[in-house]
């Protein structure tokens, strides 16, 4: 028995080893084979990216092949795909030596998860029910990006503490959480969410926020020195910034209707954004001696404009409105970088590296409460009523329901969000805490050399030694 | 009244404090406010964004919501979107020590611009008869994108020598002076200028440059340890120079005419900035020792096509028209950088941080001048008579108009860009002499600290310490 | 005779002047002035960019605008457009101190490259018999758009290691054997290759291993210290690796059927991508000590499914089909790099800066295998008799080719592509040793400083003078 306490000690407690030779092929090898057996049994071509699409445009009276989805969403499906790879991946490289991590990871972790997403979504969205095949298309790969979204948001809360073996296994848990929760609010509550306030930013934050406090790391200031931006990391992060920034409009309207929906969804996170960019400017400089902005702010509450109108964008919320939203939505998010994350470092053990607690957790849960509101008061003299059955698809069994029942189902989708992130959050965070999975040292934290081969010494040093000579 | 000149030069000349911790709070919250009250009082969303869509179209007799207007024209508005906060931005982060304030200025001034762009276009152009409202759709959208273009060139003359707060209201005139002009242009002389040579380019590079003559700074080389480029602070601006170059197509097309108007106007441009690299290659080599090439010029004088097609790109100009456009644009404007802008900056006072004079200016001008020509000698047996019709609009109360006449009037609308922009600038330069708006002061200009948090030392300091061990 | 020898000797073993001065703006002004002739004598807008685009549709019943074939391909072409000069040109920014290098001589070849492309394949592809003329419009500036990416292939085997006047040269000749090259493969043998895995992939690489060969420098590793990427060059790298993996979709599907075509390219090439990089990662960690990861591999192999499913992508070959592909390519790749290219260069002479041998070669190859087996066993049972007649084009003169016979022919064509580019390339590499084009000396290869005015360490020296006060 005290023997067995001893071993169990000895397994919890022994000495970091970064080394993932072994774990990292395995998890790569072995996941991307299951993906292969598992696209081979499930999935399939949807009928307008199947070779049978001329026959199925005959039979259902198509005359074009513009209609063909594809050209409704591909552009917007591009812009999202940038957002995933270079938006999030760029923002993510603003520490001064973990650059390579930031990008690297996220796309690593991207590329493994939109394929995990296709099936897991495919199974609750997309099932074929005459031959229990999963039929793809253009807005399942829309859709698998987004789910993929929600995993790389709780990587920003972990950036540079975490080992690319744990990142795998969060990403493997993630996407059926994702998919189980976007089920229950889209499918189950029959909630209106195309942007994702609540499905992806909420779930991802508070998944990503758990699985930080789980595996809080009490010193790890020992790792300080390099637990903040460079010069040029800081320029590298504004291409993630701006890349999001510019095709969040895409983001909330890649799914979202046809016609009016999309156009209308474009517009207000457009504004949205533009609002947030003025009021983070303002706070960040009223909180600093002689007015000195903030990097940190700029690259990630300008963002918060967007993430809040993932739920209400494509809703008749006015120009107007969408401004309003942006407006608080840049004061509360960089409020949150000045006071809320040294909180809750301090006070909640929680240790947020990109702040995703100000970019997606508050902006999301806002977002939500924004959509809730503006579900409920949505009335046939606003929408038109043809245009009220279209946004909120009021047809078939919810033919009957009211603006007003939507608005607190949409509250209730809220809930479910939180709830699936908390406890999967705690879940999966004490899968992480097995001492299996190669995380670093707490005195090697957020450093590139950990898992890269890195060449960084040389070309300083080559300059000082064949040029200036000092 | 001694009393009261003393006074006055104390005023005019005390001391510069870019202490901005005031008044840039204040300006972006008091102006955003200001947005959404505006906003709330004038601003709808469109009958094809609206989500009256489905009874509209019925009632027009559309078949498709790929009609829709969002789908001829938002992958283009994202392109455009991209060249204002990528193209730009990065553009201006060529200087060593001021990539922040390039690109992060650029991000402010556009996002309180589009806004405010928003409105002034809608009240001349998209004013509803019937409620006295602005209905906005996405060419409104690209339209504010564009009239933003007119300040951040501006801003590029400027760069490094002002403050935030200078460049907010810079901003402030300066799109209500680009929209009463885009209005005369368009509306009262009915000239086409669809990529904006005169609209966009003339207009903001001579707002900026008598703005910059205005505020001259005799002692600027103060600074001149920072006016200059680094190795990686240029490799930033080649992001925003491909930006840029790639998606000019896109900016020349976004808001010509369905079909054959955009298919042309890309495609002219497409031809005209390849042309243009070729002399740019050619003419950097050729002024310097051992043919060396300069970023500066690869980096601006490359883009010189794209400016010059702004007026004739959706024109019949045939292909070879574009390759010869092109061809004298990368000239000249390699020629401007190599001798122009130092005259100017010892002869003139002018000092043109980006050169705004040879990579918007002179092409602008040449723009104009090669729009009017093409316009002049536009035929019917060229044209066909419906593509006459479309391309120029003749139709209403200028169905009598005739080529010769076009062209006439084309070459007046660029008079009334010139103007605008010099007087313009005079009366904006004027004001921002004001000494209340925190410019820095000779010696620091073109420097980061100024304005930013900036932990440059850090990273560099870190590695001699702990690695290099020197 | 002697004194013919020695002269002769004198001629090839001269000290190396890599001046371009004279040289490189003669090119440039000569090339483009020709291209300007050429332009006015033989190329005119097609029908949907010509103004009589009006009249056209109302002969063919087109009723609506939107019927453009702008519009079904312009989005595709401005992502492949970010990849010939962003994608490429930054993935060739690894190296340390040839950043300006790899991204500027990119962009010139590039933009002439596209002129002369648009001449060479509208020769062979778009001539009007009626007038003997070409005619353009979208589709054939995308072509020209992949014809130059041929060249960029080969560029990234000769990266630093030659002037830009060769690669001048390089583009004149490799131009005009792409176009015939692609003739015959895709007309005269009538192979479907939408994506280029043969016409653009393996030709490239081959063309410039085979003049990397040719141009082989014994002394290299005089410029050894160069050799190799520094820490910020990787991450802008990142930029164009990710450029190229987002849009690679677009890439293989721009120009392949309209509707179902376009689609399933898209959805196949986006996860034989996805494959690639889990299997990129896994050998990349595998292969090191501690299982550190190799920015080198991450940066280029992850691209290799995209490379491979050029040729299959618009086939029925089914998701997991796309996911095995890419799953190979990644492990094939980066073994390439590990093991292929140190092999190449010590026993084979072969100095492949980028690895294209890893990137396009290898992967190019077994994309034409799998395309080929993909088209011998297509039947009718999968693609419907309508998708298989469509998606193969057995019309005309084609309708009677069988799958099997159409396999033939397709593995038939990757044998012409690797002629061509063997041939091809030592009859270029030849040319290019003449001793009159200005390229380095072994001991300056890789280093900017050759053809750049380089401004490089006065920012390093700025900061250690004026701040760090050693």
């Amino acid at each position: 028995m005290g023997n067995c306490a001893a071993c169990c000690r000895g397994f919890w407690c022994r000495a970091k080893n970064p080394d993932v030779r072994i774990s990292l092929p395995v998890v790569c090898f072995v996941w991307q084979i299951a993906m292969i057996i598992l696209f081979g049994v499930f999935v399939r071509y949807d009928e307008e990216s199947d070779a049978h699409w001329s026959e199925h445009k005959r039979e259902k009276n198509i005359t074009s092949d513009i209609e063909n989805d594809f050209y409704y969403r591909y552009p917007s499906f591009q812009d999202v795909h940038v957002m995933i790879f270079v938006g999030f991946g760029f923002l993510m490289t603003f520490l001064k030596r973990y650059s390579f991590g930031g990008v690297g990871f996220n796309f690593l972790i991207a590329a493994f998860g939109l394929q995990w997403a296709l099936l897991m979504q495919g199974w609750f969205h997309a099932l074929d029910p005459a031959d229990g095949q999963i039929k793809i298309g253009i807005e399942n790969i829309i859709n698998a990006d987004f789910c993929v979204a929600g995993c790389l948001i709780a990587y920003g809360a972990l950036l540079g503490k975490v080992s690319p073996v744990q990142l795998m296994v969060l990403t493997l848990f993630g996407i059926p959480l994702f998919a189980v929760e976007e089920y229950i609010i889209l499918h189950v509550l029959h909630v209106r969410d195309a942007g994702g306030s609540m499905v992806i930013h909420t779930f991802g934050a508070y998944y990503g926020l758990t699985i930080s406090w789980i595996l809080y790391r009490p010193k790890l200031d020992q790792s300080k020195r390099l637990n903040g931006s460079g010069y040029h990391s800081d320029v590298f992060a504004m291409i993630g910034t701006l890349f999001l920034w510019m095709f969040w409009p895409s983001f909330n309207s890649a799914i979202s209707d046809h016609g009016d929906g999309q156009h209308r969804a474009a517009i207000n996170t457009y504004l949205a954004l533009a609002s947030s960019v003025l009021t983070t400017f303002a706070i960040s400089s009223l909180s600093a001696k002689r007015g000195k902005l903030d990097m940190v702010h700029i690259q990630n509450a300008t963002l918060a404009g967007g993430v809040a109108m993932g739920t209400a964008a494509e809703f008749m919320i006015t120009p107007y409105g969408s401004l309003i939203v942006g407006f608080c939505c840049g004061i509360i998010s960089t409020f949150g970088y000045l006071v809320i994350t040294p909180f809750m470092e301090k006070y909640m053990k929680i240790q947020d590296t990109c702040g995703v607690h100000n970019l997606h957790a508050m902006p999301g849960v806002l977002g939500a409460v924004v959509g809730a509101i503006t579900a409920a008061t949505a009335s046939e003299s606003v929408y038109g009523h043809e245009g009220l059955v279209n946004t909120f698809d009021f047809k078939g069994k919810y033919a009957e329901r009211t603006p007003a029942t939507q608005g607190g189902f949409q509250a209730a989708g809220l809930c479910v969000a939180l709830a699936f992130g908390i406890v999967g959050g705690a879940i999966v965070g004490f899968i992480l805490r097995l001492p299996v999975w190669g995380d670093p040292s707490d005195d090697n934290c957020f450093d590139d050399e950990v898992y890269w081969e890195v060449s960084l010494i040389s070309f300083v040093f080559y300059l000082f030694h064949s040029k200036v000579a000092l």
